[in-house]
Order: structure tokens, then C-alpha cells, then sequence
């Protein structure tokens, strides 16, 4: 796609006029967004000294303050390299009515990563699949993405780069990956065409600005941006979702087929397992000392391991969490209990609230319910549509597949219970003074649409049980025997990935 | 302190019967935490080898992991040293009802950190005295802080690290760190009972333990921590503050008191002031490109700058914000406007929102609203009693402070303008469709209060006004004078600071 960029100039006198009558219409637009609380992403990458910097402010002259956050995008810190690489960007997702504006985003983290030698080359390749299902989930969120890059032709950046390197107030803002990407230039070209070719999809299409001179250039994403942000004001508005003529031949996005497994009915399940007191208290200790030796060398390797609970109301997750926990060295795990979600969450895209809530590598994150609210609750409650919940088996998938990319070890859990099992213990927490706190009228409510969970449950587990994160159904009417199976399948799951390791 | 606790020794069979009690009363307790929304901090400090993770262990075993987090204090890292060094403190504060466990605490960047050679022995001085004032504040807000340090002989250390070098499982856990504090145990000694006497007051007095002896150890904080909740909880009834029994005599803490500067009353401020378009225009370009050039030496010289914009409801701070955010390099600064707080705000400090907001050394945090809402917006509007409120002069004097130690340079615009000016605005927001959505019912309901307001403005304005946080009142009539008199004022402090460096 490169070479088909011209590199026009247009003198600054001529282009006054229409660049005025541009930003006057960008601040208008501003209104729009909020009003239509249209979140809107804007990435600027391209060659280094291409002018993103300059082109970011005279974009933000235009923009109130108060409703966008520049996040600029640098070489990952120990921190953001112990976490999924999607993490730090999905960390800044502006709320809806915002604006971002990413001086280099996450295609600092593929074409550049790789050629400054931060991964290889395999790793390069997944991450350009991931950047396309990352942008396909947040517009089909109804995120605006509009992708800049600036292009400039090697003579103006060697240029460029020398007259910055000459004098003594901006030299220190040429650095070595900036004499690497000048030096370098042929190569940065042909890996930056594929990348932009890869990645030019429907739903966020390229805008390749030929950047040589700046007033084109501002011309150039002025345009861009009001006519993207008045097509997506549209849309909103017809109720669909936005999609941007690309300029370039979009590249098809075909969505990762995902394989499950063969899955069984919550009807089917023998309920009657159960353990006595001796066996659970032998196996107990086994199990949990099992577990802290295992958690041990999941810390020294780095292992991240995820560890999701879903069940019935009063189905036993706090307690089976809490035998859980009790082996486990505590500056190695963190428990995250999952609520209804704050206005600031709600504002976002759904898994938003669960990406950022990841610990590092080496360490366990236990949610106590989790994103599986999405398909179950959500749709039930009539909180998101059922069309929209639909979408999400494929958007946890990814998910879950992401996180197994990163080298997590993703096990989930439903706890069930028989709904006479469930009428039991609701009856025992409302006799029980200690534990009243723990059950509501919601907790009654919902008892009532027991089938329709049901219902949602099987599909959820059929439908989301991966080879890399198979649901495991855990007959909970003995807590003693769903703690052990608990213990005993988290056990199986890390020695697994143990050995793997050492093959 | 130190040298006179005791290292009894208890046997495991006579003490199993009190261990049993103990922990079943902290079970219930803990459900008495949640109720009462107690916010709890438990702080494990002492010894490399004295056995903090393990009594951390012993403690959680009886607690519900989804209303507990444990945080390990290690040595800060790049992006930690970049905030104020009670950043991190801040960021991880518990929510009422829930506990947070320190493995090791803030006093790991006190004494620790001056003998490891990380701080300056002024630095640590000032880290003890920053340490009373942050226990304060918590303790002041209802938080309970149980402070435990555990302390073993010198043999006893000896004993546990030579065994942990000695094999190859544990030998990763024994740090250079460790070593030194092994092998400089009298001087360490020193230290810390120095720094235990510093910081044992009232509100947050030390619980030392011998922990030569793991059972002892375990019988002394479960004796503590449930003695110590109890009487919290009891304090909560009465709506009283707990005060421990200190077990060491306490160091009485006195509050910094901090001299203000003289300043005006609303009502003597001349607020004809203002500029023509021709002046207007010249002087924006003129301090726009000043502050430019500032802020690229502040970024320089990691000088972090905080912004507080407050002032009447159609003030003009959205536009004053503008003006000055279009004079930086966006990478560089952020702006945070402050709406009312969300439920996970309302459920910690009211500085915990502020504290998070920060942005790294070098760059510039502008907050549209800010945290005097807390003398302002609560006592006016009955969210706060005036008697808690009241409190907040000196809470915020000290926040200040502390980021001016942090080496900000902080702020503080009031942008002021009289009733029939407010009221010209508000009409003309509400016949302008476009600006609309900016005027409320509430907008018009505050103007009612505007003496109650206008006391507290003054009120404000009078008691914190220090000399490393001045208040700036803008005469706001003129959007034009007002827009010029900021950028002014901060091109002038910055070029103070700045002129400070160089001397």
C-alpha cells in the first residue's frame, strides 16, 4: 500500500480556508460524541520523525480537553511485560463520549516490536491476528477506531532526523530505535506494507497519510476524522454499527473457528457424589499441600493462572474459593469478586473490567463470577439484548484464547446444585443469623428463572469449552466432595502445564 | 522497644485449644467487618526471616478470600518512583468491610530503604513524619490499622537463612537484601527501634512480636488483631474513633501547622478586569509559546505539575482548560475531571480518588474540580458533616505538602465571577442548543446556596492558601483576562521553579 502514497504539498495560504472551516466543524462534532456517547479511538503510528507529535496537537486544538487523554506508546516496562501484550491498550480504553488519541498504539507492539528485536517473528504473526479481533471486538462494541499512518519518503526522514539530531534542544528526542528505523529503511517499508495490509480490515480500516508536508497532512486526517466521526454519529443513530469506506481493498477478517469439546447437560449429572468427613479431611491436606508446591514453580517459571467460578446462588464458590486460597501462598494470588458493574465499567466494553483486573505472570487471579455474565445474567435479566449476548461466545473465546497465548493456565469452574439443594441452603442462611447477610430477595428472583439459566448454562459450557479452557461441572450438593474435585482438577491442570514446560 | 520483647517459647499441644478459639472468633468477627464496613489494614513488617509470610498464612486461613487482598511491598519500581513514594500506599487502600494485608508495609520505604541505600537519611526523616500523617489520616477516617513487626534474635535469623541457603528449593528466597540485614543485624536493630518509637502513637501504635517461636508468634496476632476489631466495631456503634491500648508508651504526634499567606475575600476582588481581541491575541501566543518551552524542561527534569481548577458553575474552566492544554505537548499532560464519586470511591478516602489520579514526575495533571469539593460542594450540600469537614483543611494542607516534597509544583486557580454574570451565562447556555447539555436543574439549584458557597470560598481560600500551595483567584468576568492571568501565573511558577533547579 505504500508505494501508492503520494507525497503532495499544499502551501499553507491556499489551504487556510477549508482547514478553518474544518476545525470549526470538528468542534462542532465534539458535541455529537458526547451526546451520542460514541467512543472514539485515534491511532497515530507510522515512521519515526513523521510528525505524530505535531499532528496529535493541532488534532486536539480542536478538542476539549476535559474529553480525550493522549496515551503515548513506549517500549513495554518490566510491569506491562508481565501481563498479556493486549493488556496495556485495552488498560486505556477511553468511555463512551471520549476520545483517545494513541501517539503509536498496539502496531508499536507488532511491526516495530519485532524489527527492534523485542519478539520473534512467531510471535509477531499471532499478534497481527490478535490486533485484528481486538479491533473487531470494540467496533462491534460500537468503538470508533480511525488508524493513522504517517508516511514520510527516506530522504525527508533522513533529513528529519538530522536536523533534530543538530540542535542541542531536541536531540535527546532521537533515539536509538529512531536511528534503527532510519538506517533501516528499505526493511521498516516492506514489513510495514504487510502489516498495513494485514490489518486493513472493514471494520478499521487504514488511513495512510503521505506526511511530508504538514499541511496535506492535517488537511488530510482533519478530513478523515470529521467525516469518520459524522458517518459513526450516523449510525448511531439508525442503530447500526459503523463502517468506514476503507481506501485500500480490505483485507477479508475471518474469525477463529474455535473447536470444543464434547460437553454434558447439567440434567445428566450424577448428583449424589459425595465424600465422609476422613476422606475429605486426608484428601484436603493432600490436595492443598499439592497445590502450594505446584504454585511455587508457577511463580519461578511465571506461569499466570486464571481461575474463573461460576455457579448457582448458594452453590458453595465461597467456600470451595477459600480452600483454595488457604493453600496457596497469599503474596501469590489476588481473589477478584465480581459485582454489577460501575458506571465507570459500564461505559466501557464489557471485558474491559475483567482485562484489567489481570495479575501479573507467576501469580493467581481467582474471580469469583466472572465475564461468563455476559451469556448468563445479562441476557436473562434482559440487561443486553440476546443478539448482542450471542456475539460474546466468540468474543470469550478469544478472550480466554489470548490469555492461553500469553502462557495462562485457564480453568473454570460451575459449581451445580440441585434446586432442592438450593431451597435448602437459602432456608439455612435465613435461620441463620451470621449468615443472613448472604442471601436477598434477588436471590429468590432469581431461583424463579431456574430453567431459563439452566438452559443458558448448558449452551454456555457447550459452547465455550476449549481444548485451553474447558469448563469442569463440579457436583456441588456435598461442598466437602466439590472442594476436593476443585483442588484436585486445579492440581491436574498445573501438572500438566508442568510438565509440558520441561518437555 | 525492641530489646525488651520477650521470645517465649509455646508448645503447639497447649496452646491448640486458644488457637481453635481464636480463629473461630475471627471468623465471626470477620462478618461483623463487613457489616459494620470497617476498613481494615493489617501491616507485617520486621526481620528478613522472622516469618511474616507465614503468620500472614496462619491469619488468612480464617478469613473469606474475596473480602481480603495481600500486597507484598518489594523494592519500588521504575513506574513507582516516578509518583510520590505513598503512592502505592495510597493506590492499594482497602474499601470499607474489607481487609488489606501488608507483607511488609510502608515502613519497608522507611528504614529499609535508608539502609539498603535507596533514600537519603533527610529523605527517611521526612518518610517518618509522612508516615505518622498518612496513619493519621486513615485512623481519622475510620480505617483501622493493625501494625504488627515481628522480631527475632540474632541467632534466630541466622538459623532460618542459613536453612533456607541450604536447599534448593527455598535458596531463591533468600535476597541480597536478606543477607545484609542478617549481616548488619545490630545496625538494622538501631534502626528499626528507632523507627517504631517514632511512629507508635495513639492511633496506629506497634504491636511488636517475638517470633522466635512460630506458635507464640500466631497466639500473639490472632490475640491482637481479634482484640483490636473488636473494639473497632464497638467504636463503630458509638460512632466514636477506636483508639487502641498503645502496648509501649505512645510518641505524641502533633499535626504540622501550616503558616498561610494573607489573602482577599470574593467580595474585595476588582472584577472589572479585561482584555481587548488585540491584546488577548498577543499575549495567548506569547505565554502559549512560553509554557511550551517550560514544560519541555520540566519534563526534562521530571518535574511533576498539578493543575486545580475550582470555581463558579460557568466560570469558564472548561476553556481555560483548553487554553492551557493546547500550549502542551499532549504527551505530556492529562487532564481529570472530577464528577461525583462512584461507589468504589465512596467506600475509601476521600483523597483515594485524588491519589490514584497522579501522573508520572515530569508531566503535568490539570484536575477540572478537584479534592476541595470536600469544603466546598459535601458541607454545603450536607454530604459530609461540617465537623468531618472541617478536618479537611489540614488533611488537604498536608496532601499538598506532599506533593510538593515529591518536588510538584502545585497550582490552584479559583476563577471567580459575580451572580449577574453567572446568570447571563446560564441563559445563554440554555438558548444555545450546542451548549445545552452543559446546564442543569442542579446548576440552577447550586446558585441558590451562592453566600453558602461564597463563605466557603473564602473559608477555603483563607486556610489553604500555603506557600507551596498559594490559591490564585482569577477574575473571571473576562473570559479573555481570566484565559491570560492562568497561563501567566503558571509560565511564572514554572520559571520559579525551574530558576530554584539552577541555583
Amino acid at each position: 500500500m505504500l508505494e501508492r502514497i503520494e507525497q503532495r504539498k499544499t502551501k499553507r495560504s491556499e489551504a487556510a480556508q477549508e482547514l478553518s472551516v474544518l476545525r470549526a466543524e470538528l468542534n462542532a462534532l465534539e458535541n455529537k460524541v458526547k451526546e451520542k456517547k460514541l467512543p472514539v479511538i485515534i491511532t497515530y503510528d507510522g515512521w519515526s520523525a513523521a510528525g505524530k507529535g505535531s499532528q496529535i496537537a493541532k488534532l486536539i486544538k480542536n478538542l476539549d480537553p476535559r474529553f480525550y487523554k493522549v496515551v503515548s506508546t513506549r517500549t513495554p516496562d518490566t510491569s506491562e511485560r508481565r501481563k498479556p501484550w493486549l493488556y496495556r491498550h485495552w488498560s486505556v480504553l477511553p468511555k463512551k463520549g471520549e476520545f483517545l488519541i494513541l501517539d503509536r498504539s498496539w502496531y508499536r507492539d507488532a511491526a516495530n516490536a519485532y524489527l527492534y528485536g523485542e519478539i520473534s517473528k512467531q510471535e509477531y504473526k499471532r499478534r497481527l491476528k490478535d490486533i485484528n479481533t481486538f479491533e473487531k471486538q470494540l467496533t462491534d462494541d460500537g468503538y470508533l477506531i480511525i488508524k493513522f499512518f504517517l508516511h514520510i519518503t527516506e530522504k525527508e526522514q533522513r533529513r528529519r532526523i538530522e536536523k533534530l539530531s543538530s540542535s542541542e534542544i531536541t536531540r535527546w528526542r532521537v533515539e536509538s530505535h529512531d536511528i534503527l528505523n532510519m538506517e533501516e529503511y528499505e526493511r521498516f517499508f516492506r514489513r510495514y506494507d504487510k502489516m498495513l495490509t494485514a490489518t486493513n480490515t472493514e471494520f478499521a480500516p487504514w488511513h495512510i497519510i503521505g506526511a511530508n508536508d504538514k499541511v496535506t497532512a492535517e488537511f488530510s486526517q482533519l478530513v478523515t476524522v470529521t467525516n469518520a466521526i459524522k458517518g459513526a454519529c450516523a449510525a448511531v443513530d439508525k442503530g447500526e454499527l459503523f463502517r468506514d469506506r476503507p481506501e485500500f481493498p480490505a483485507t477479508e477478517y475471518k474469525p477463529h473457528k474455535f473447536k470444543t469439546l464434547s460437553t454434558v447437560k447439567l440434567s445428566d449429572i450424577d448428583m449424589d457424589k459425595s465424600l465422609n468427613d476422613e476422606e475429605y479431611e486426608e484428601k484436603l491436606k493432600k490436595y492443598q499441600d499439592k497445590l502450594f508446591k505446584l504454585q511455587n514453580l508457577c511463580y519461578q517459571r511465571k506461569i499466570p493462572v486464571i481461575i474463573a467460578y461460576e455457579g448457582w446462588d448458594a452453590g458453595g464458590k465461597g467456600g470451595n474459593i477459600k480452600r483454595v486460597a488457604a493453600a496457596l501462598d497469599p503474596r501469590g494470588y489476588e481473589v477478584k469478586p465480581i459485582a454489577s458493574p460501575e458506571p465507570s465499567e459500564l461505559a466501557r466494553h464489557y471485558l474491559w473490567r475483567f482485562w484489567t483486573r489481570l495479575e501479573n505472570d507467576g501469580h493467581f487471579t481467582i474471580f469469583d463470577r466472572t465475564w461468563y455474565g455476559r451469556v448468563m445474567v445479562e441476557p436473562v435479566e434482559n440487561i443486553t439484548p440476546k443478539d448482542r449476548a450471542d456475539m460474546a461466545y466468540q468474543e470469550i473465546n478469544e478472550f480466554e484464547s489470548m490469555l492461553n497465548d500469553w502462557g495462562a493456565v485457564v480453568i473454570k469452574f460451575w459449581i451445580n446444585i440441585d434446586k432442592d439443594e438450593q431451597y435448602r441452603r437459602f432456608k439455612e442462611r435465613e435461620n441463620t443469623p451470621s449468615k443472613r447477610w448472604k442471601i436477598t430477595d434477588e436471590d429468590w428472583r432469581n431461583r424463579e428463572k431456574w430453567d431459563e439459566y439452566e438452559t443458558a448454562v448448558n449452551e454456555m459450557v457447550k459452547r465455550t469449552s476449549t481444548e485451553f479452557a474447558p469448563w469442569v461441572v463440579i457436583e456441588g450438593n456435598d461442598k466437602k466432595y466439590a472442594r476436593i474435585k476443585a483442588l484436585k482438577t486445579i492440581c491436574k491442570r498445573l501438572e500438566e502445564r508442568l510438565k509440558n514446560e520441561n518437555d
